[in-house]
This record gives C-alpha cells, structure tokens and sequence, in this order.
C-alpha cells in the first residue's frame, strides 16, 4: 500500500544496476592502464610436433624465451599480466611496441591485426558469474606468429581452454599434426563456443523473469528487465566486434593461415554469426516481456479501480434514498406508513443490484 | 472482476509461452550434440539416368555404399542419425569431417558450404504443428557431390519429398535426364514451398486473433499476440539464413553446378525473398494489432470508468440536497409546507436531468 | 455510452479488415496456381514499323503464331489466362518453361528475368477500388523477344496502354520507328505512373481520416487508420521490387535492350524511386496521425474526468454540512438561530466557489 | 473545461496541417503538368570571359538564341516556364527531350542527368514562408553544357544567384576565369547554402515550440509538432536526392567537368551531408519534446486528479462522523451531552488532519 | 500539490535547455563566419629533427613564415584565429583558398581534404563543462604538408597537445625520429582519446540520473533525461564524422602518409570506432532509464489513486447505514433499542473491514 514498500524492493536490484551502468559506461581503452600488476603469473608451455611434445608450467616469463628457436609449435600461455613481464617476451618475438600496448590495454574493442609478421586476435572470454548475474569479461590476446602462438590472459583463475590441451597431449591428434594457426583457430573456437553457455545462462534468466511476470507481474519485473537489458548490452558489445575479427581473419591473407584451414575460420565465424542473430532474439523477446508487464500491470489496476468505482457508484443511490426520507418537511408520503422503511430499504437493495445487472449485461466486468 | 480470474486464462496459453521462450533460447550449436540416436534409421536410395531407375529400401546404412561406383545418379535418403552411420556413409564418400560434425549437429544456423569436391546445404524444413500451434523444425543436410545426393533427415516420419520421388519414377521426365545438382535444386524448392504452406497457417492465426481483437479484446489477446511473435522469431530465424545459402549457391563457381540451373537456383531465390518480404508483413500487421488491441481495452476501460464517474457525479447533487432539508434548524423553508417533499425531490431529479443535458451537449458520453 | 455502441461502428470496417489481413497475409507463389481459367480471351496485335501498321483484334491464341516470322514489330496483348492457350504462344515463340511457370503462377513478387534470348518482366498494376477502398492488382507478365512483345493480362476489362495504342496508330511517331524495347518501355513506364494515380487516391483517405481525426477523432478513426496501414503494406510490398526490377534492367547487357534507349529507363526508375519515397511520406505521416489521434482521445477523456471529479469534489463540503447540522445533539449551535439554516446553506454555496476559485487560479481548468 | 474550447485552437493550425498534408502528399510527376504557362517570362543572360562581359535583359526567349555561338561562357537565366518558350531554347541547343520534359515537369525528385553533351540538374530551391510556417520550393532546372549554362526558374520575384551575379560583374574575379562548370558548382553552392537558412528558421520554430511546451504544455503544442514533423518531411524530401545529385556529378567522368573542380563540388557536397545530418538532429529533437509534451500533460492531469482524489477522500470520513450522530436511535452517546457537538465536529476536523499528515508523510503530495 | 510547484522545477533546467537546442540547431557553416578576431594571437613553434629541436614562442604570425625552409620537421601551432593572420600563412604556404575558408569557417562538419600536397583535417576537440554540465567542442584544423604540421585552434586557454609538446622534448624519442604524418597521427589520437573522457563525464551524470530515477523520480528526472540527450546528439553528431575521416585517411594513397605509420592510423580508427559504440551504449541506457522513469511515476500515482479510491469505497457504506437510520420513518426497527447505536456503528465498521479482507486476499494493495 505504500509505494515504500514497492520502491524498497525496485530499489534493491537497481542500485545495484546502477552500479553496473557504471561499469558499463566507464569504458576508456585509451588511458594509459592503471592494470594492477597481476601477483602471481604462470607461464604455462607447450612444445610439440605430430609425435613429440613437452609440457612445461614455468613461474617466470624469461624461462620460455628460449623456446623462439625451436622447431616445433610453442604454445606460450600466460595468466596474469605484469607490464615488465609483458614486454620482456614480446620484445624477445619482435612484436610492435604498438601490439604490446594494445595487449596491456584494458577495455579494448575486439579486434584483429596484422603488424608485420604477426597476428593480433584480441577479445573477450565471457563468463555468467550466477551469483551477481552478470556477464563479466576477461581479457585474452593471442599472438599468433610462424611457429608459435602467445596468449595473454588476466586472470589465473579460470580458462576455457582445457579441451584443447586434453586434446594436445593424444599423440598424432589433429591439432599435433597441424600448424601454429590451426591452434589459434581451436582458441578462438573455444572462446565463441562459451559464448553460447553464457548466452544459455542469459536465457535462463530471460526464461525466469518472463514467467514471474506471467504469474505475479510485480514491480520488480521491470527492475529485473532493466537489469538483463544492460547484461544484453554488454554480450552485443562483444559479439558484433568478434563477428568482425572473425572476418577480417577470413578474409585476410596473412602467409601465418594455411588454406586449408580457412574451413575451419568459417565455421567459427558461421557460429559467432549465429550467436549475433540470438543475442537479437534475446532483444525481441524482452521488448515482447516489457509490453506484456505492462499490460498486466495497467490491467491489475484497471481492475481494482474499476471495482472500487463500482462500489462507490453503487453505494450511491442508497444514500440519496437515505437523504430523502431523512429530510425534515412536515408531509413526506410513506413516512408513517408501517412498511415505509421496509420499501426504502428494499429500493437501497434493488437499485443497486438492478445497476448491477445492467453492468454485467454489458460486460463491463 | 476478479484480475485472478482473467490472469488464470492468461497463464495457460503463456505457462506454454515460457516453454517455447526455452525452446527458443536454448540455441547452442557447439556443444557435442547430445542428440539421441535414431531408434530405426530407414535408408532410401534411387539410382537413376534418363530411361533406367532402380527403387531401394534397405534397413542398414552399409548396403548403399556401394552406389558410390554408380555411374548414374544416385540419391540416398537417409531418416534418422545415428553417428556411426552418418560417419561411415560419410567417410566412404570422402566427405570431410567437419561436414560430418555439421549434419550430427543440432540447432545449426542454415548454411552453405563448399569443402572440397562436396558442397553441403544444411537447412531446416518447416512444419506447424496445428495442435501446439507452433512452428516445428527438422534439420535436414543436402551433400550434393558428382553424381550423388545425400540427403540426411532427423524424423522418418515426416518429409516433404514425395512429389519429387513421383517425378523421379517417370521415365524420361525431366528430373530425370538432369544431372545430381538438378535433384538438390528440386529438394531446396520444396523445403522452400513448405515454408509457404508454414506461413499460411501463421497468417490464419493471426487472422483469427485480429478478429477476436476487434470482438471481444480480451485480456487473452495479448498473450496470444506474444505467443505468434515468439513463432515469427522462429520464422525469420529460418527465412533469412536460407536466403543467404540460395545466394551463396547462386554466386557459386562450383563445378558441381551446371550453369544451365543456375535459373532454377534463382527461381528458388525469389521465392526465399518473397518468403521474408512476407514475413515482414506478419510483423508490421501483428503490431498494428497491438495498437488496436490497446486501444481497444483502454476504450473499454474509459468508458466503464466514464459511466461510473457520471453516476456518482449525478447523485451528488441529491445528496446534498437531502442533506439540506435534514439539517435540523428551527427555520428552513418551505419545512412545513405541503409541497415542500416533493419539490425537494423534484429537485433532486431535475438538477441530474439538467447535468445530464449539458454532459450530453458537450459530447462526453 | 455503451462501448458495444462504439464497438459496433468498429466492428463494421474492421471485420471488412480481417478480411483483407486474408488477403494480405495468403501468398504463396509456389503451389501450383487455382487459377481459374479465363472464361474469355481477347488477343489483340499490332504489327508496325515506322511506315504501316495492322492491329487485329483476334479471339484464338493459334491466329497469333504466324507473326512470329513478321520482320516488323509485334506487340501481342493477350487478356485472360487459360493454361492451354499460355503454353501454345510460348512453346511457339520458344519461351523457357520455367518463364510459362512464372506467367502462369499468382501472387509473385515482381521480378525481371532474362532467360535465353527473351526478357521477362513480371509485376502488378495497381487500381485504387473507390467503392471498397482498396489497393487491388492485376498481374501482367511482358515478355521482350527479338522483334516483338507479349503481355499477358489476367482482365480484359481494364488496363493502363491506351495511351500506348494512341500513339502507336500515328505514322511516323517516336514509338514507331524505335525498337520492340523501347515499346516494353513504353509499357513499363505506363505501369509505374499508373502507381501515382493510386497513391494520389490513398493520399486523399489519408487527408480526410486526418480531418476526421482533428475535427472528431472517435473511435472509429483508429480502425480507418489500421485500414489504410494494411493498403500501405500491399503498396510497398509491389513498389520495392519494381524499383530492383528496373535496376536490373538498366544494368542489364541484354542485347535486346538498345543503349540509346537506357535513358529512358533509367527516367522510369527515378519515378519508381520517387514513388518509393512518396509511400515512406505515407507512412511518416499516417505515424504522426495516430500520435494525435491517441493524445486527442486521452485529452477527451481526461476533460471528462476531470469535470466529473470536480463536481463530485465541490459537492463535498455541501454533504458535510448538510450532515453536521443533520446531527441529533441537544446543543447545537446557531441551530435556533433564525438565520442559521440560511447561514449553512450560504457556506454549502461558499466554500464550493471559493474551491473553484482556487482551482481556477492554480489552472486546472 | 470544454474539450471544445481546446479543440477549437487545435483545430485552427490543423486544418491548415490537412492542407498542408494534401500538398505533401499529391506528389506525381508522371502526369502531363498542369502547369500554368507563366504570365510573364523574364530572361537574363550573361556573356563572359575574364576580361569582359556583357548582361542583357531579355523579355524574349528567341532573342538569346543567337549566344549559341559565344566563344564565351553564357548564362541565360530563365524566370517563368512556358512550353513553347522552354522547347525553342532547348531545341536550339540540342537538349534532348526527355531532358525537356524533365524541365516542364512538376514536383519532380531531384536529380542529376547526363544526356549526350550536355548535363541537367533539377532540384528545388527552398524558401521559408515566415507568415505560413511552411516550407516552400520552387523547381530549378540547371542545363550544363559546353561554354553555356541555362537555367530555368519557375518564380521571378525571388531568387537565390544575386551574389553570384554581383561577383560576375567584376573583372577578373575567379568566376569570370573558369569555364560554364564552375559557374555551374556556385549556382548549386549558393543553393545548397540557401537550405541553411530555412532550417536555421525551422530551428527556430521548434526552439519555440519547445519553450512553450517547458512552460505551459497545452493542448495546441501537439498540433504544433505536427506541424513542424510535415515541413521537417518535406525538407528531408529535398535533401536526400540532392546529396545523390552531388554525389554523381564529383563521381562523374563528363568532359563537362574540369578537373581541378572536383574539390569545389566536393565542398558543396560535404554541406549537404551535413545538412541531411542536422536534419536528422531536428528529428531527434522532436521525438524529445513529444516525449517531454506528453509527461507534462499527463504530469498535469494526475496533479488535478490526485488533488480531487484526496480532498473527496479527506471529507468522506467527516460525512460518516455526520451521518452517525444524525441517526434517530433513542440511545445515543454524547448526544445530549453539552459538548457533543463540539467533540463530533472536532473529529470531523481531526481525522482528515491526521490524513492529510499521514499522506503527506508518504510523499503522496 | 500544485502544478507550478513541479513545473517550476522543471523549468530551471530546461529553459537552460532551450538554450541548447538552439545552439544544437543553429548550425550553418556556409555563411561568411562572424567570427569575432581573436584578441590575442599565440603562435608557438616546434622545428624539430632526430637530434636538436628548436622552440619557439611567437607573438606575431609573420616570424613563422621563415620555416618554411627549413629540412626540419616543423609544428606551428596557432592559438586563435584572425582572418589576415590565417590568409598570411597559408598563402605562404602555397594552402588552397577552399582549404583557408574551411579553417576560417564555423561549425562545420568534422572532414578530411586533400588538396594539392596538403592535407587538411578539420575535426573538434571536445570538453565537458562541469558547471554548465554541457559538452563544449572547439574547432581544430591540422594542415599536414611535406615536412611541416600546421596546426589552427581557436581558443588559446585550453588545448589537449601538453603530451605531445613533452614527447618532443625528449631527445630520440620515437616522436622526433619520425616524419610529420606520425606528428598528425599523435595529434588525431591524442584529441580522439580526449573524446573518451568526456564520454566518462557524461557516463557519470548518466548514472547520477539514473540512480535519481530510481531513488525518487520527481519530474525533474525527464528533464534531465531530455538535457543528456541532446548532449548525446553533440556528441554523436561529432564521433560519425571522425570515424569517416579517419577511415579516409586509412584509405588515402597520399604520398604525405609513410606506409609504416598505416597501423597507427588504424589504431586511433579503432578507438573512434568504439567511442561510437560506447555512445550507442549511452543511447540504450537513456532508453532503458525513459522506461524506468515513466513506470515509476505510474506506479506511484496508481498508488496513491488506488489508496484514495479505496479508502473512499471503505466509508461509503457507512454513509449508507448512517443514511437509513436517520430517515424520519415512524418504524425503523432497533430505533428504540438500548444496543441499536452500537449494533448500527459496529456494522459501519466491520463492513469496511471485511471489505479490506476481501480486497487484500485479492491482492489489491
């Protein structure tokens, strides 16, 4: 009853949104980065051929150097960003000064290029944290260069690449018998694969928030659409720019991408493409939600105040009958008639209930 | 009266709704396809030139490898997939393995694609299931290679192949004297005519839900509205990638397609777009509905609450002038007259009839 | 006051309008057409050059055959349809049986063909039914040969070439002494201005709703509104694909089409993008008109409202009077006062102008 | 009070709207121009090289063809259309009739025409008609040909070129140096720049509009953005074509246009993009104020409903107070108590102050 | 509780917005500028090679000229604008006169010219005024030629170029090693990066809007709602442009552009394209904050009329049962009963309590 109470509940999940529009809207990849230096780093190798391969977990960034000579394709993962560490071993693979900022940047746009003999793919993993439900975001950038791929990663922690090591440790596994740049595209496929699962999360709670209006259409509803509309946001912002690098690399004519495997770049692209169209499914279905709360909101309303003014209407007749024969004159026919009051009465019934078979013959409720 | 029991007819129908919006959802094309095997796989094959045909029904996928050596044209039909029958078949046909990974997929986005000496059509035919009222998909994946189609479907227990296989049994017709790349075009052109018969039905519906708008507009509508526009999101999903795969084949240079079809391919494209010409229609109608449908329960609402208003508004003259003459002052006049009664309530009648007079004058009801 | 009262003018035009949704929404070009035969046919022919002319007015196709051997220009005008007839003339001049399909086939989108050495250029006319208030079509297929036009016509009893024929009956004129394209031409562009007559007379329904709207703006209008809206869709749908129709013209390489002559489609196509353009002003407009339709009712309403509320409102304090000096206590102030009830009835009459003063001066109406 | 009386001043600038949309809409140029021929035809030509000139007054077409033969640059300058008049000069001048045509038409699309050797621009000079609120243009035809410029307007009284006659009658000025194109590019600068200066007038009206929509939102400011939407609809109109007009002459191969022009061209061509941008900006704008009109209103509206909302609501409790110690039961407390009255009052007033105070605590008011 | 109270609010600001809207709309670049001369006039000079450099700081324009001469790379940079300072220099520097009237110009339309061996980029650098709380813009023209950068600003007080004038002074810094295209390339990135800090600002008032909104959505909410969108128009109006400028320069095959610096180019385009995207981002949130607002404000004025509404139907039996026992009739049973008050003024209050029952178990407040 009171719009307190209402607002205490709206005011909850939002404050908390607009905490999220700010981390939506503070987006500045051009500062030079006030990136903590990452605590720990690890520095994970591995070093194969179709036959051979040898895995490393190293604790710092100059015992993989060594690896720029070799022969076979060297994978060099690294967690954890520290701008000296960083440099350190794009200096050692003659990478552009202007590719190292762009991997130390933070809140870059998705983006591919191609310096001299190297390929920047950088983007964004996804993760759905269930607990804050919200989409977040984890830097990568991977250096993709004649013989060896580079990837950068913020955060230790977490990593959607362990399928492909499983897979890189079989021995004659495609992925052994292939070239550095099929390992980039089994990256690249694995990272717009969890794209799909974070999509699926998102869905999930579209799903809930539909039904709860459905069933309830409370004043949070809204609240909760706010909410998922600015996650939607952040997913579009991903998807549409990765689109883009996905293409560019199709069409790209980097000596660094075999022929053969331009396919495999296709069906990762195909798959981003499909996940672009969602992300609108997802949009046409919240507008559809929002229109829908809305009409069941004004129609919740409609009805109480449509009741109330019926009551009142209804109530009215008996008081104007009561005001009659409460009137003071001398002569008022009926007035000491035995049965008087009884009639007045019955007219404060009847009318009403007359008024109220009109009203329902009319189908005004 | 009660918004329960208008929400109780809301819910059924939306209840249903928030089933599909899963369905709709839950699209994830990477995941290793948790799809069921086929319970009977039914394998069809038509081996034909110009004046022989040989009709095969066989029970187990290994019996139509050896129509490879075939040196007429060769259609296997193939209802049901089960992975290792899809990848035998396949690799006997010296399909590549991603191709193999399109067809087991599930919820794919309809494509096109050229690999190697095969061109693949991966699509999905429509059927709308009357009793649900939803629009169903079953993926269904064309290999057009030299001399031979195969064509793989999910469910044998439907199809919209049957006028082709008519054709086909008629010595000398045309589909018989063409080359392979004329039987994929004939199986694109009536998955495409399909979407026609698909798209009649939702035209119905919509039909019928805009004359209940303009009849009753109920609070149902609404949701029925919500309900055709998840079907057209499923509509246009499916519309607009197969106008892209027509185009890819169209602007082809594969060899597998003979220039002289290249006119039927484009007959196949114009129907596409006219399919989703169309579909754009059902939207920009469905929301012309909506408008309608909120006009119409605000009208409704306005003039119950018009009507409520003008009662209450007309008796409260009476009211008052009850209250007047019970007022219990030594002096009021015209107390002790004879006619004092009933002028008060003439009164009372009269000032409502003037009321009513001018509100009737200015339009306002 | 009764919103069946209103509904009932409602229902009348929409009900007309469900109708049309029918119509609108059931194309399907790809079954094979339940086009009834024609119950007659009129084939008319003028073959000329610059010098002579012969024009017949035939009533069998098979008369017509022989002037595919005339070394003049032949414009065969064939109104009706019947199957048979269709595949004579087309088999004899050599036409491709996927053109036939397309002639033969309803509700097509608009469409240019070159197939072999013959083009098809396949689209609607458009009528304006004053009595119905509807955009209706008539297919007409013109194919452009080597010397000669057929144009299939599915009504004998209207058409838009009058004016051609005119001018082809005098010697020497400009359309005599070109080429069979530039009478395809000639066609074409009667067809396209024909399209402004028609948007000339949906401007005028869209003018007088608009008055309508201003002047009244009852609950009609939005139904007239939804009306228009839907024979806007039927116009777009027959403009945008003939404005691609002609683009594909000019960019043609046909050798049927003279160079000198591309002027002059290229004038065709900047009226058909003019059209387009004009129907996009529709459309603005038809926006704009709703935005005022729907602030003209709620201000109607409002109005209503308000009045009711405040006449209930001013009539308030009267009641509370009428009941203090109606109470039964023994001591009740100035109740013995001679004046008294002159005093209360002045301060029912008091406090309601002294309210409306205030309401006045703060303008709430 | 009366809808009427605010209908009435929404009426008045509406009408006037419905005139204005008949004019938008009745757009045809296909028909054969009803043109009135111009009552009087004034013909201005200037005859120039860089070091002399000569300008002419003509109130006869014929007398201007012998400048056919200038070695210098001419401009003959048309005011007034009549046909034999438009089809002499260009006869004379080897125009192309369809070209002539395109002059002699009416509310035709801008465009650009190269015919043989000679190049055409139509477009439409806009006026701001300050008394009518209206936008208004008049039709020019520019004709570019080898060392001549011809252009014909269909108004004498106004005119945009003065600056560029001014700049003619000086020796040596940059105009009086270049060839007929350059000549050509400041007729179309002085144009374009011309377009400015109607919609800083058009910014005006909505800076107004908006003002009176802050400050006092009443009914006839909808009618206003009406308004202001049908002139920013027939100024996009105009802008749009003109910026492809622009567009195809810096694209453009003719022999017609110098080199070392394009840069000129491409100056008015950058004015015209940011002119259909700006335009855009207006758009925007409005959408805003509708936005800011219609929550004022309502804001206004809910105001006076709330206030006769609680003030029926504050008294209702003061009738029952009166209605209890009014009825006629022998047992009564406090009715014969001396103070009785004085405590019923007193609650009739304490009770809606307590209310007042509750309300007002949750900010209702 | 009066209008004007709310109004005034909304007044402030927004007249204040009024003001803005006609500067938004007031844009005309092809006037002959007003622009006031500067007072003062600051030309500073950096002459710079790998190894020596050599600043300047001049009061007159005339003094620069001598460095044109110079092998060097030089910057001159001229804070405030004087039309015979501005001719003077780029005469001297052989500039086109187009080139002088656009850097002379107002408000035009951020672009990209190459003329002669010059090339000219005309863009705007923008602030955030924390007071007027409005994005401010200041025109800058860069004239890049062989070996020197000249730079025009118009206002002395303020500049983003300190970085750059830093990097300079350092010897061998990358900088100085470099031609004169990667000193544009710095100035172009350095005022682009600019953009995103004041997008931070607007981010930050975006916020503090939105947290209002959902704290207490007073009606001063829209209107700052309405102020935030046109500075987004601002701001969009001059991120478009930009990304086409700089997207020309990529493209451009100027031999004032070194190869090697391509990728510098394209990193600043990068930015610019994610500044547009950000502000889309803006945009959605806007519309996402309009919904919030709008429902809101709804929902609490449903409340307090639900609650008014209620309330008034609680008493409204009362009234009556107050009414019949206060009619004059001979026989009213328990008139003289001892407990007939009581049983009559406890029914007036259970059955607004039961009603309040049935209401809450409904859930209608």
């Amino acid at each position: 009853m009171r719009p307190q109470k209402y607002l205490k509940y709206l005011i909850l999940p939002n404050l908390f949104g607009t905490q999220r529009t700010k981390e939506i809207l503070s987006v500045n990849p051009t500062i030079v980065p006030t990136r903590e230096e990452a605590t720990e780093v690890v520095v994970s190798v591995f070093d194969y051929d179709a036959t051979t391969i040898n895995e490393y977990k190293l604790t710092s960034v100059e015992e993989c150097l060594s690896f720029k000579d070799s022969n076979r394709v060297t994978w060099i993962n690294i967690d954890g960003l520290r701008k000296n560490d960083v440099e350190a071993i794009c200096n050692h693979f003659l990478i552009h000064p202007l590719v190292i900022e762009d991997i130390l940047s933070m809140s870059q746009r998705p983006k591919m290029d191609e310096v001299e003999d190297i390929m920047l793919c950088l983007l964004n993993m996804l993760y759905y944290n269930e607990e804050k439900r919200q989409v977040e975001t984890e830097q990568i950038s991977i250096v993709l260069g004649k013989n060896f791929v580079i990837s950068f990663q913020e955060d230790a922690s977490r990593d959607v690449f362990n399928p492909i090591r499983n897979r890189l440790r079989i021995n004659n596994s495609k992925i052994r018998q292939r070239s550095a740049d099929y390992l980039c595209y089994s990256m690249l496929d694995m990272i717009v694969d969890n794209y799909f699962l974070v999509m699926e999360r998102l869905g999930e709670q579209i799903e809930l928030v539909e039904e709860e209006i459905i069933r309830r259409s409370n004043t949070r509803s809204l609240g909760k659409i706010n909410i998922l509309r600015k996650e939607l946001i952040v997913l579009k912002r991903n998807l549409a720019p990765v689109r883009d690098l996905l293409n560019a690399i199709i069409r790209s004519e980097s000596e660094l991408l075999e022929d053969r495997h331009t396919k495999y770049y296709k069906d990762v692209y195909d798959h981003i493409v499909q996940a672009y169209d969602l992300s609108e499914n997802h949009r046409d279905i919240m507008v559809s939600m929002q229109d829908l709360y809305i009409n069941n909101v004004n129609l919740k309303m409609n009805e109480v105040m449509k009741v109330m003014a019926i009551v009142t209407c209804l109530l009215a007749p008996a008081t104007v009958i009561g005001g009659i024969f409460g009137m003071n004159f001398d002569v008022i026919p009926y007035l000491h008639n035995k049965w008087g009051f009884f009639i007045a009465v019955g007219c404060m019934l009847i009318v009403p209930i007359w008024m109220l078979f009109i009203f329902r013959k009319r189908g005004w409720f």
